[in-house]
């Protein structure tokens, strides 16, 4: 959940579903990032604080460029963290409609190789005390 | 299939899966532009013309910028032709590990709604005369 001295703009709220399944990690520059609570593989989602925003493409190009690098730093933290065999970049919204691109990494050896995790993955929440740490080892490397 | 005038260059070969399952429309400026046969859904594929490229993430920035324009191009003739419901933008990469990026139209009334399309549908493919008509309008409205 995020914490109540997190940056926030004055109309932008988070959709109900992403909060109840994920975790807050961050505000980056234009994102919330948030880490699924699914430790069958790191999964992160970045959501533009932008109300209404639900298509990548109808952002201006700035705001798109802006994501697309707080993607790379997501990306680099996945890879440097947890060396998954590939990273899946995906932006659908057939279910929750708030703009939200995933970051996920995946394994060969994940429960939904080699197809997409979305809908596939039983439910497999972090334990408390995991959750702290890896959010902290997520938050160190992104600040690093 | 490729005509033989188009852009290649010296190293860039066409996944052999990519190229069974869809048809060539452009060659755009960083990015070949496929339609996948199946007309359960507009699906156009980018593939980005650079040997051995598997992570968008790992491209050069200015080139990643690049994809991205072209992901807009695509997503607004998407728009303008077929106007979707939704547009589904992914680079997964866990079959075909070449590096490609689909950019999907999806209806509420598709046969893989809402899941993502990804081993979801049937074979369906489109008619020659079909293709032609699909092919010929996507390059108008990309040329236009």
């Amino acid at each position: 959940m995020a914490p109540a001295n997190k940056h926030t703009d004055d109309t932008f709220v988070l959709d109900a579903r992403l909060e109840a399944d994920c975790e807050w990690v961050a505000d980056m520059g234009l994102c919330r990032l948030l880490m699924m609570n699914n430790k069958s593989v790191p999964w992160f989602i970045l959501v533009p604080r932008i109300a209404s925003a639900t298509e990548l493409t109808h952002l201006p190009m700035a705001q798109q460029q802006q994501v697309l690098q707080e993607m790379n730093e997501v990306a680099t933290m996945v890879t440097q963290l947890y060396t998954p065999h590939k990273i899946n970049i995906g932006a659908l919204g057939n279910v929750v409609s708030q703009l939200h691109i995933h970051v996920i990494g995946r394994f060969t050896h994940d429960p939904a190789w080699p197809g997409p995790v979305w809908g596939q993955l039983a439910p497999n929440a972090y334990s408390d005390e995991q959750l702290a740490k890896h959010l902290d080892a997520v938050r160190g490397v992104l600040e690093g």
